[in-house]
């Protein structure tokens, strides 16, 4: 039986699919490659096991037609869906963005899966989801749930159609609630900003906002652990669990320092005013764990420990050659 | 200054429009006539403060050239934004129909009223968005929200994409989780299905499931001036209030015995299996509306004295030649 990976050439999915296919699965990737190339699956296309589609899974017909050829290769068990936007200002400047990428991927998915008879989902949710409570610690049934940025109200409809698909076909469901997280391969994301603002200007880095925005930061080997752990021990037919950092976070000065200290330390750092940083940024919240711990996982690294790990890995990437 | 309503030749639409304009009101309605004539809105017609467009709000293009045109006439101070499927099961059965008719019209609406500059926005939402939560009373932060219906599925959707628009450019929205709802015009539903039933068959009366499901019933008329009730006073940026009975309801076996007693005294009432209707109806819940309390409003029938009451209506409705 093969697994499905949509979004596979994204920073997340290509993590996934390493750690599947050394695991011995054959994987299916698909990605519509909208953000950069496909260099970041040079690992992934080595493996025989490995079989990457480019495509827009908004292309209802082509999905169904490509996912019936794959069928015949090896029939799919499950799908790891990923595929979203990943510019979240962009999301908001033009509510057709995450309609597209972040929920009618969903939509047309879930579609073809009725007609293929995959049985089993497991999806990226996000934080965002949430909208801003304050100091009220997020758990995974805090409800208002008031997004307030178009890709979280996607990812929030998204987790809402497969709901009712659990009702009407699927057996099971994961749902992932991702919050910020770190690694190599970066494509995006403010450690990978201020590495290319102070390629830009040496001298200083200027920083949106005061610096005060605080938020957890997991690595992404870390989120992939997770994940796999929740898939393989969570009963519930909606497996719903936020994955995230065990602490309060780091502030973004913090990250601008250390970013500083490994790059440039010389280089100035200047801040802005206010500390939301552009409208749908949730500026501070805390993320409780707690019921992924209750299943036995939590993260090894601290925020602090993952940001400093991924600033050094992330340097390395862009000095030979970027992702 | 002239207020909108999508949906208008619905059940909730007609009633709506029609203390609007009792009130003073410019009124100006949209629908699709999907369901039905507009043989709804005869008395709206006779308003000359009343417009009708017949439109789907889903045409973008048509949306925003009519919503131009009509604030010509006057300008639009706030949607009330009612329009929807509301045929449950067809959504289940196929997707599309809820992406369409309860969601889509969410999202074109949304992304108009931005280009207007209408900044309030009333939305007609459900207790469907709570999916089955036992014995649990639904309140509006329980969650985590897990709708078992498409259309409970696509209200969230809705629900989310305002959340965001109000971070975004709305400056208000009310949004109204709406119970169970009767009266008359009747469209669709439980009475009028039982009603139709027993002009066909005037002996017995089938009833889907065992007839234990129990639910709470609001009277259209109370819902309006809950409604209004709710946008007249309630402060916050996104007021979200359900609106429901103050009670536990009541049995599908009480509306058949009442419906009976009412129509055919002599007719045999025959039960199915289990306390599931279709995929997606949520058996039984107890629907709190203890913020609407505090805010000074409840209902003055009972779930009981509503079903009683819309009988009645529903009846003389069709003696008179149907809705």
């Amino acid at each position: 039986m093969a697994i499905l990976i949509t979004g596979v050439a994204g920073f997340v999915g290509v993590n996934l699919a390493k750690t599947l296919l050394e695991s011995g699965n054959r994987v299916y990737g698909m990605d519509n490659l909208s953000r950069g190339t496909n260099i970041n699956m040079k690992p992934l296309l080595d493996s025989s096991q490995f079989e990457f589609v480019h495509l827009d899974i908004t292309d209802a017909d082509a999905l169904l037609n490509t996912c019936q050829r794959l069928e015949k290769i090896e029939s799919i068990s499950e799908v790891w869906h990923l595929a979203a936007n990943s510019d979240i200002p962009a999301g908001i400047e033009d509510s057709g963005v995450d309609l597209k990428d972040t929920f009618m991927t969903t939509y047309h998915l879930l579609n073809v899966l009725k007609k293929l008879g995959v049985r089993k989902l497991a999806f990226a949710s996000s934080s965002a989801i949430y909208g801003d409570h304050g100091s009220e610690p997020l758990t995974e049934d805090l409800g208002p749930f008031l997004p307030i940025s178009n890709y979280g109200a996607m990812k929030l409809a998204s987790e809402a159609a497969i709901s009712a698909a659990v009702e009407s076909f699927l057996h099971q469901a994961w749902i992932f609630r991702f919050p910020n997280v770190i690694g190599i391969p970066a494509t995006h994301g403010v450690i990978l900003d201020f590495i290319n603002k102070l390629k830009d200007t040496p001298e200083k880095l200027t920083v949106l906002g005061d610096g005060s925005q605080q938020k957890g930061y997991l690595h992404v080997n870390e989120l992939i652990e997770a994940m796999l752990w929740i898939q393989q021990r969570a009963q519930e037919k909606i497996a719903i669990y936020n994955i995230g950092a065990d602490d309060t976070g780091v502030t973004v000065k913090f990250i601008a320092q250390e970013t500083v200290r490994t790059v440039k330390p010389n280089a100035q750092i200047e801040y802005g005013q206010g500390n939301k940083g552009w409208i749908g940024d949730v500026p501070r919240f805390i993320y409780s764990i707690e019921k992924l711990k209750k299943l036995g996982w939590q993260p090894k690294l601290s925020s602090k420990q993952a940001i400093q790990k991924a600033i050094e890995q992330i340097v390395e990437q862009e000095h030979s050659g970027g992702h």
